[in-house]
């Protein structure tokens, strides 16, 4: 039964009104400098943990804290890993299950690193919410708060039952939730139908979009040995070949000078361009100048927006990223180049293994050096990619109509995160990525900050969400 | 007037009886672990100055201490270089003088290192002499104190006059060193009429050799930038043109599969091999497969030993060392590719400078990429070419000649020694490098040793070198 207009309306002037004491909900948790890659900050992700859990619990949500074991630091000295927070709000059989994921952690932050205001307080200026973790993840993950107190509050049920599953260090490799879920699989995340994330941003400014794919990852390493020691390039050079000559040879051989991957049967792998899928493209609101002016890059490897776009989400690309044991005055015995390829449906790691190994191969013979030579498949991540006309993508996408007047962009990103394919290979069901904050909100960075609007739009826009999911 | 037969035998006699006295003179010397990249090791430099210093009297020198400045250390601190030592012999205006130089430092040693003996105890095993510094370079410059001191204990006249320039900062940079001959080029150098440096090594283990010619070399950065900051492979990859892969097709365009370098003219400026070059490169003694098990190369660039021993020493060749700038995960912004040449007569660095950077132009006009490119020719050394038929070099060999019985061979060294050129530039007058050492003394490395009969054989050759200066 659908919900009708007039409830809509009841919930998002109800956002509104609030949105002062929602502001100073996140300067709360904004405070808490839950900074997990610093063994110092620890307590404080600890506090972050607890203070959500009573977030949580002021909904109505039985939370469970699920012990993370011990982590091992560098200096050799182990220390508690935070804990994490599986939550469960709603157990209704009739209901379809929502999982949502966020983080509790951030990224250092001080002053000194060139923040206008103190990053652990959150600081309104001109409409923007300046702070660490306002945006990445904080802001997001207490918008499900106030987006469920609302519809509390106004009592309208909430279609679905909800389940939380909130960590506190996905800045550090979200050690040890992969296994806590894995742990979960047969009971847990047994009933989850479809999995909400919202851990990542706009393409642009302006316009809301969801996330649907995420390219995978494969990484090689290139190993050329030419003697037992180290070579001195005045002794040595001209008598033999030397290994760093053969390297750079092996790794001119990879791509073209328009980023054109050269090894065979690559692009035979990879999903054909649908029809849909060009129009998709055509629609997404992108401007190329602006993303070349952000970076300050002197060009663009394609002259169009929807190549540029299918480039950095739909294509494989190669990079070369340095070459280990080289001297400033030595010709290396031994010399090591790293390259990854970022792999696409429906490329599996195994088949690019293969064919870039046998390209490796291949060269080699084509170089006929006697040196030694040994490709290695260092390690891989799989691409993945959701049905974005699947029934959790369709009521975001409404969602998004609702709040923001528009259709949202179908977007990808180039990067991974491994998490969104963990959920999806454990609860087998559809995960969707559902931003809220805008591309230029500096996660990570100094100065990030969260627009007021779109924390507010963004609470709208999971209230939203929630409804639309109504059978 | 030529020495006679006899004198010679009498000086080689006295040599010979007196060899345990001289053997016991070197321990002396290697057990002052005068080290000069080891600040803690500075008093022993000093110590082995003055050592040197009486040594030289003793046979009846006038010494200089020759004050050095000061060296600053990298953590900012500074102390005193160790002095050098200027010693004259003989002012005989009717006689030629001949300047000797040695350096009186050592590599850093330990036993935990894999020395079979203490590096600092001169230890004799089968015929070797192993401690530091026994063939680098206090060996040689004992044995002139021996020669001489035979030759005035046999009351055979020295036909020349002798000048030693003995330095301590050797195995770190000759620091001061350069600057000390030039503030002496009108006093001291002025009429120095030719040097023999006793600091290399034969090129073999059999067979003495005189050295006439050192490559010099010319360093270049090529820098390429294509962004503001380090982009992600990830979020990045496949849309804007990465300056790695622009920088490994540019450090691909350098040279062929075989070493010869892709430089355009660059071999224009090489002097031509003259058909009496081509008849000692066919006598000289050298086994290929021999110094391609020593350094356990899997190959060799050319098939025949002329050619090798022609690439190694009288062509030029093209190093890549490495690339700054790179990351294990990131596309960098900016990368710099470090590569150089080892250059030979007639190159000067200026010419081929020139047909490098434009050579690096015309390839970055060529690859037509939008990013930064920023070529740099960051340092150089002119190549050393002596006359291995002047006076100096004919009484070497002749020398060799009398006391190993056959004609040396004439070698040059890929690597540059620069002290060797700054001699022959201020003294306008012939340079001489003259081992004693072998191949396998390993210099610089563990269990360095100088053969007994090497270190007696070069004793006399020092003694028979002199006489045959004799007019």
């Amino acid at each position: 039964m659908p919900i009708s207009d007039d409830t809509y309306k009841i919930i998002f002037d109800e956002i509104d009104a609030r949105q002062d004491e929602f502001v100073k909900v996140l300067k709360e948790a904004v405070a808490i400098a839950s900074v997990s890659s610093d063994p110092e900050r620890r307590s404080d992700c600890v506090k972050m943990v607890m203070w959500t859990k009573k977030k949580l619990e002021s909904v109505g949500a039985t939370v469970q804290i699920i012990e993370n074991g011990k982590q091992k630091l560098q200096n050799g000295k182990t220390i508690d890993l935070p804990p994490i927070l599986f939550g469960v709000l709603g157990n209704d059989p009739k209901k379809k299950t929502v999982l949502v994921y966020g983080h509790l952690d951030v990224q250092p932050a001080a002053k000194e690193d060139g923040w206008n205001t103190n990053p652990f307080e959150l600081t309104e200026v001109d409409g923007k919410l300046f702070g660490r973790g306002s945006t990445d993840d904080k802001g997001p993950v207490v918008a499900w708060v106030h987006a469920i107190s609302v519809l509390q509050k106004k009592k309208v049920p909430i279609p679905v039952n909800l389940k939380f599953v909130f960590e506190c260090m996905e800045e550090s490799g979200s050690e040890g939730l992969e296994q806590a879920l894995r742990n979960h699989k047969d009971t847990f995340l047994k009933d989850v139908d479809m999995t909400c994330i919202s851990d990542n941003y706009w393409l642009g400014k302006n316009k809301p979009c969801l996330t649907y794919g995420l390219r995978g990852i494969c990484y090689y390493f290139v190993e050329i040995g030419c003697a037992k020691q180290d070579l001195h390039s005045g002794t040595y050079g001209g008598s033999i070949p030397e290994a760093m000559n053969d390297l750079i040879w092996v790794l001119s051989q990879l791509t073209e000078k328009d980023g054109t991957i050269k090894i065979p049967h690559i692009y035979d792998i990879v999903a054909p361009v649908t029809d849909d899928e060009k129009k998709m493209y055509e629609g997404i609101d992108f401007c190329m100048d602006e993303y070349k002016k952000d970076i300050e890059a002197h060009g663009l490897l394609k002259p169009t927006k929807e190549e540029i776009l299918m480039n950095r989400w739909r294509y494989p690309s190669l990079s070369i990223h340095g070459i280990e044991g080289a001297f400033s005055n030595s010709g290396a015995k031994t010399v090591i180049g790293k390259f990854s390829l970022r792999i696409v449906p429906n490329m599996t790691p195994e088949a690019v293994d293969k064919l870039v190994i046998d390209h490796l191969n291949n060269l080699w013979k084509q170089r006929g050096s006697p040196n030694h030579f040994k490709p290695i498949a260092y390690h891989s991540g799989s691409a993945w990619l959701a049905d974005y006309k699947d029934d959790n993508f369709r009521a975001g996408a409404r969602a998004m109509k609702r709040v923001f007047g528009v259709e949202p962009d179908y977007t990808r990103e180039g990067g991974s995160i491994p998490i969104t394919l963990a959920f999806q290979d454990l609860t087998g069901r559809s995960v969707m990525l559902l931003p809220i904050g805008a591309c230029d909100d500096m996660a990570h960075s100094q100065n990030e900050k969260l627009d007021r609007s779109n924390y507010i739009k963004g609470t709208k826009t999971l209230a939203a969400y929630l409804l639309e999911l109504a059978e």
